[in-house]
C-alpha cells in the first residue's frame, strides 16, 4: 500500500530525493541546469507595474512606458504594412475577397493564398517544411536576391520564428554522446536565445568577442583564438554568426569553417536592416558560391531569415524559415524529421513570408502603398543617426557607428561608485542603470550582460525602430535620466 | 593549405567520417537514429501528386481527393467559426473594427484582444507563457470546466501547437544522462508525433495497449504489464494519456502513478468530442483533486489542450496550452526557461484561445451564430454512427463503438494473398491497401501501423470531422473500393 515511498529496486527510479513529488530538480534533464535563466524577467514584471499603475492613474514623471528592450518593431510603435494586414485579413475571414473596400490584388492574392491551403482554409495543417508553393516563392526570392545564384525548394524549411529552427538545427547538429562536448562559437555579445538553445542541448558555448571599436565587426584572429581556447573543453562542430557584417570578414570566415570543419549558422534575420552608406546586404551563401571549389561545395551552412525582423516586423506571426547548404542527404532527412515533429509553422506567418518574398510589383494597386517600407527605412536610418549623436554627446556614454541590425547597444562608463552601489543591491551593474532607468525615465531597456560583454564593461541595448518622435522622446528622457545618473553617483 | 583533409587531433573533430562533409550521418545527434521516417510521407506526396493531375483534367473514377488522414477538420472540408474569424480578422486589420459589417460584439472583441498586445499590433512579441490575460482567461475556463477547482494562471503555458509543449515537457522531464535510459509508457495506437518526440530526446517508449474489444479503452492491468516489460531497459518516469477515456479508470490510472511515481502526462486535446450518450467530459485534473490526499497534492500532472481539435479546428494557427499541476517550484522554473526559448506563442493563435475558452454569451450579437458548433457537434455524432454501421457491415473490416476523438480506426482483415502481395511489394499490408484506396478511391487516409498496432492486425486511420456529404461520399467510395480490394485478393 505504502509502496510509493520504498525505493524502486526494479525500474529504477531511485534517484528521487523527496518523497512528495516525482519530477526534482536533480532528477530532470540535467541541461537545465546550464541555463541561465534571464533575467529581464525582473525588468520586465516591473515594466508591466508601472504600466498597470499608469492606466490607474498613479503619477509618474512621463505618461507612458517606452518598450524597446526587444527587436520588436510593431511592439515599439511601429505601423505594419497595409498590404501585408489586408491579404491577411481577407485570408482569415474570405467573405472580404468579395468586398469592394479593399484593393483588388489583395483580394486576388488572398484568394491565390487561400488556394494553396488544405481545404481552402488557413486552419489546416500545411505541409511539414511549409506550403510548397510557399517555399518555391522563397527560393524564388534567395536566387534573386544572390543574382542568380540557384535555391532549392527542398533545401528550404519554414518553421514558427527563426528561433525555432536555430534550435532544431542545433538539436541535429549536437551530438549527446559526444566526449568531449559539443562546441558553438557564439559571438559576443549574442542574441540570448541562442545561447539558451545551445545550453539546453547539453552543448558548449564558445565566445568570441566582436569588436567594439570596430564597430562590433568579427575579427578573424578572434575566431582563431577562440578556438583555441576550446582545446580540452569541447570539440566545436559550428560557428554562429550574425550578418550583416562587413562583407571583408566573409572569405576569411568561409575558409576559416572550412579549415576548421565548422558547420556556418548564418542568422540573416536582419538583411533589410543595412544603413552604411552604398552598403548592401551581401548574404554568406553568395560569397560561399562565388569562391568556388573547394568552398562552395563543401561549407556547410545554414541562413535564417523570418518575418519578424524585416519591414514586416511581424514578431506575433511566428514564421521564419532556413536554408540549409552542402548537407548530406542523410542528414537532410533527419532535418526533416526534426521539423515534421510539432506538425506546421502558423499558416498565416507562411503567408506573410510569401508577402515579405514577393510583394506588391510596380503596377499593382497595392504598389503604391507598399513604399510604407521605404518610409520605415527612412526612419531607422534617422533614429540610427540621432542615437548615435546623442549618446556620444552625453558624459560616461558611447556608441559606435553602426551600419546594420535594430539594436543600439552602448558603453556605459559607470562609475565605481555606481558599480557599489548596485553591488550592494546585488544587481550587476547594467541592471542597476536599466531598473533605474526603467523607473525614473519610463524607457524599458535590458542590460549589456544578458547578451555578453568584455568582463568588466558595462552596456544597455534597445531597439532603433520606434517611430521618430517616439525616439526623440526615448532619447530626452535617457539623456536627462542618464545625466541625473551620473551626478548622483559621481 | 590542405588543412580541412587533415584529421584534427587538437579540437577533436576526429569522427568525421567523409572528408567533404562535416556534418555525416555518424556525427548527429544519435537520437536521431532512432527516430522512425514517417511513412505517410509517400502517400501524401502520391496524395498531391493525384490532385495536381486532377486539375490538369486528368480523368480518375473521381473528381476530388477526399483528405482525412489527419485530425484537419478544415482540411476535411468543415468551415470554421464565423465568430473566430471575424474577430481574427478585425484583429489583423484594425480599420475593421470600425465598419458595420462586423457585429458590435466581433469589434469590441477585437478591440480588448488589441489592448492587450504590446503596441496594440498582433504583430509584437508577447510574454514567453502567453499573453497575461489570456492565461488568465483560459485558468477561468479550467475552473468553470472543473466545477470550481482552482486553476493557477502561474501554472499555465500557452505555445505554438500542444504537440511543442507535449515535446518540451518531455524535454524537461527526459534525464539525459540516466542510466537505464529514461522510459515513457505510451497506449498503442498512439499519435505519431508523440513517439517521434520521445525518441528524439533519446528516451524509450513504452507501450502499453489499448483493449480494441473494449471500444480502445486503457486497462491498468496493461500499464501493470507493460511497465514490468521495461525492467532492465529503461527507467520510466511519465505515463502519456489521452483523454477522453471511460471514468471508471481515471482512478486506477491515478493511484498507478501515484504508486509507481510517473509523472500524468494528459492529453486532452478532444475534450469537445465526446459522443457516448450520457457521456460528459471529465478533466484527470478534477479526478485527481476530488480523490483528495495523499494523490491530489502529490501527483505531477501536465494536461494539454488545442485550438486544433475542438470545434474550433484551427490546426493551422499553432496555438494550444498546458496546465501544470503539482510541479516542485524548482523544476516550475525550468518549464518557465525552456517555453522562453522560442520567444512566444503566435499572437493570433493566442487569441483563438481566448475566444475557444470565453466564447460569445446569450445576448451578445455573435450568440446565435455561435452556435454553428453544435451543429459541428451533431455531424460529428452522426458521422460516428454513419461509420460504425457502414464499416461493420463491410466483410474483412471492423469498428468498436467509438465514444471520443476524431479518428475512426477500423480493424482490417486482410486476406494471405493481400498480405502476400505487399510483402512483394515491399511495403506494410495496411500501407498497401491504404494506397490503393488513395489510387482507386481517391480517399486518402493513413495505415495503422504508423501509430503501433497489436502484432498481425492491420487497420486504417481516418478522421470523421468530414461535413456529411462529403462522410457519405467517403463510406460509399471506401465500401466499394474494399468489396473490390477483398475479391480481387481472396
Ligand atoms: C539575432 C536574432 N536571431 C533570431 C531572433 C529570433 O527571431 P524570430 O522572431 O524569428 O524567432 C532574434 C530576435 O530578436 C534575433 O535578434
Ligand atoms: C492526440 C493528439 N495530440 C496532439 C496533437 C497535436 O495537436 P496540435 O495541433 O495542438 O499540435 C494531435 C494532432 O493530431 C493529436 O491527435
Amino acid at each position: 500500500k505504502d509502496s510509493a515511498h520504498l525505493p524502486h529496486t526494479s525500474v529504477g527510479l531511485n534517484k528521487v530525493k523527496r518523497v512528495t513529488v516525482i519530477c526534482v530538480l536533480q532528477d530532470i534533464n540535467s541541461n537545465m541546469w546550464n541555463m541561465k535563466q534571464l533575467a529581464y524577467g525582473a525588468l520586465a514584471r516591473r515594466a508591466n507595474q508601472i504600466k498597470a499603475e499608469l492606466r490607474q492613474g498613479v503619477r509618474k514623471p512621463y505618461k507612458e512606458v517606452i518598450d524597446v528592450f526587444r527587436g520588436d518593431l510593431h511592439g515599439a510603435g511601429m505601423k505594419p504594412l497595409t498590404f501585408v494586414r489586408q491579404v491577411l485579413a481577407a485570408c482569415v475571414y474570405p467573405p472580404l475577397i468579395n468586398s469592394n473596400n479593399l484593393p483588388l490584388d489583395v483580394r486576388q492574392r488572398a484568394q491565390k493564398e487561400l488556394g494553396r491551403c488544405v481545404g481552402g482554409s488557413v486552419g489546416s495543417y500545411s505541409a511539414a517544411a511549409g506550403i510548397p508553393e510557399i517555399v518555391h516563392s522563397i527560393s524564388e526570392f534567395i536566387k534573386r536576391r544572390d543574382g542568380g545564384i540557384p535555391s532549392h525548394p527542398e533545401n528550404i524549411y519554414i518553421s514558427p520564428g527563426s528561433q525555432w529552427s536555430i534550435s532544431n538545427i542545433l538539436n541535429v547538429l549536437v551530438n549527446r554522446e559526444a566526449s568531449p562536448r559539443t562546441g558553438v562559437l557564439i559571438p559576443v555579445p549574442c542574441h540570448n536565445k541562442t545561447v539558451l538553445s545551445i545550453t539546453q542541448l547539453g552543448a558548449v558555448t564558445v565566445p568570441y568577442y566582436l569588436s567594439e571599436e570596430q564597430a562590433w565587426a568579427l575579427q578573424v584572429e578572434e575566431l582563431q583564438r577562440a578556438l583555441e581556447s576550446a582545446k580540452g573543453v569541447c570539440s566545436p562542430v559550428a560557428l554562429y554568426v550574425i550578418n550583416p557584417e562587413i562583407q571583408q570578414v566573409f572569405i576569411p570566415v568561409i575558409r576559416f569553417a572550412w579549415e576548421k570543419r565548422l558547420f556556418l549558422l548564418v542568422d540573416e534575420l536582419y538583411q533589410d536592416c543595412v544603413y552604411g552608406e552604398n552598403c548592401e546586404f551581401v548574404s554568406y551563401k553568395r560569397t560561399l558560391s562565388e569562391m568556388g571549389p573547394p568552398f562552395s561545395g563543401t561549407v556547410e551552412l545554414a541562413s535564417f531569415h523570418s518575418v519578424s525582423k524585416g519591414f514586416l516586423g511581424e514578431c506575433g506571426l511566428r514564421a521564419g524559415y532556413v536554408e540549409l547548404v552542402n548537407l548530406d542527404p542523410a542528414v537532410m532527412k533527419h532535418i526533416h524529421t526534426i521539423f515534421s515533429k510539432d506538425s506546421c509553422a502558423p499558416v498565416l506567418g507562411q503567408i506573410a513570408l510569401d508577402l515579405m518574398t514577393d510583394p506588391p510589383k510596380p503596377g499593382d494597386p497595392s504598389y503604391p502603398l507598399y513604399k510604407q517600407i521605404e518610409h520605415i527605412r527612412a526612419v531607422l536610418v534617422h533614429n540610427v543617426k540621432r542615437v548615435h549623436e546623442v549618446i556620444n554627446s552625453l558624459p560616461g556614454f558611447s556608441c559606435p557607428p553602426f551600419e546594420g541590425g535594430l539594436f543600439a547597444f552602448p558603453r556605459l562608463n559607470l562609475t565605481p561608485k555606481a558599480v557599489q552601489k548596485a553591488k550592494e543591491l546585488g544587481l550587476q551593474p547594467d541592471t542597476f542603470y536599466c531598473t533605474r532607468l526603467l523607473e525614473e525615465g519610463g524607457v524599458f531597456t535590458s542590460p549589456g550582460w544578458e547578451y555578453g560583454q568584455k568582463e568588466g564593461t558595462y552596456h544597455i541595448r534597445f531597439c532603433i525602430a520606434a517611430p521618430q518622435d517616439i525616439m526623440e522622446e526615448l532619447l530626452r528622457r535617457l539623456s536627462s535620466f542618464h545625466m541625473t545618473f551620473m551626478k548622483d553617483f559621481s
